[in-house]
């Protein structure tokens, strides 16, 4: 179903609408428009009608779309219609508290199991999670068939642990290391570093 | 300096050029080319040069980039030559991984004060931080003409605190909750939500 042809960019705006659809469903909304939804999201209409015509066919001249067929198509095109099993590298502080963070599961995504390098932490629990050796990594994701990772190890570790998690099978990994990471053509990244966030929007500021 | 007239996306790809260009000097490194940081950040080096060539002259045919140099240059053109003050709102497990996080400072931010509504959170103490009152946030704000803050506070609370924030004159927030703001035209907002890094990798799986 998925056009191979879809430009990157669009793709990447979908989870941005599904995200709002599913904010707008959880407020007791049962149809939107592209002028609501692009209003919500800060996009045009004509874009998100553009972006969503990629696709099909999804609401009516008039009539808008229908929430909750909009959103289980989008979930559909982005296979977030099941439940991915990720693993989460680097139990620092900010590891703990992703592995805390209730958002994942509703919108497509489980922690299975999380790892660290320090001995100290290794075999210690954190809610149901038992921190489990870096070394071991590999054998976990290849005998799970786990595809994706969250990476929250230090700058300098991130190569490396990257290395072993693309060798183990793992075709998409989210960033959080302040570093660019390289990988082979089929293996995806997406990067979250705040100072990068904050640096985008610093260039306008006017004054201070 | 800036030219008002550089589309975003390329002053979004600034911050990572920079970023692997400080990586680059900490590893030792004096110069590159673009060919090399294109590498490092998974952009082709032509792009790198046009991207470059719109805020003047860096490199020279041959000897390629002079590290230090590009840097500083990179610095002032992203105002990211001072460090610009920031308010943090929402103390969660999130906030106090920020807080901590030793990372902003030497790439031109630091967190100046943090904020929540929890009545038995504000007024506790996060290693140098005294957690202040929401409430006291627009007053906090305005008195030291902070433009910028971080948000981490539930999806519910995101847009109301917003409204405060702007009202007291941030230009610019890091969003952390997961949801669209709307802001007036003369906000930025940048957005960091796990789950989209994850949604934009899994569309190109295949299998499992």
């Amino acid at each position: 179903m998925n056009s191979v042809n879809v430009p990157d960019i669009i793709v990447s705006r979908l989870p941005v609408y599904l995200r709002a659809l599913q904010y707008m469903a959880i407020n007791g909304s049962t149809t939107t428009s592209s002028q609501e939804l692009g209003e919500k999201v800060g996009i045009s209409a004509a874009q998100i009608r553009k972006d969503l015509s990629q696709f099909g066919e999804f609401g009516k001249q008039g009539t808008g779309y229908h929430i909750q067929f909009l959103t289980e198509r989008l979930q559909q095109i982005l296979k977030v219609d099941k439940v991915w099993d990720v693993v989460l590298v680097g139990m620092g502080e900010l590891g703990h508290a992703i592995l805390r963070y209730q958002g994942f599961s509703h919108r497509g995504f489980q922690i299975v199991a999380c790892f660290d390098s320090d001995p100290a932490k290794v075999g210690t629990q954190v809610g149901p999670y038992t921190i489990g050796n870096v070394s071991d990594i590999a054998d976990v994701v290849k005998n799970a068939g786990i595809k994706m990772a969250m990476l929250c190890v230090p700058a300098t570790a991130a190569q490396p642990v990257t290395d072993k998690l693309v060798e183990a099978g793992i075709k998409g990994i989210l960033n959080y290391a302040p570093v660019s990471l390289t990988v082979p053509n089929n293996v995806r990244v997406q990067y979250i570093d705040p100072v990068i966030g904050l640096q985008r929007m610093v260039y306008y500021m006017v004054g201070k």
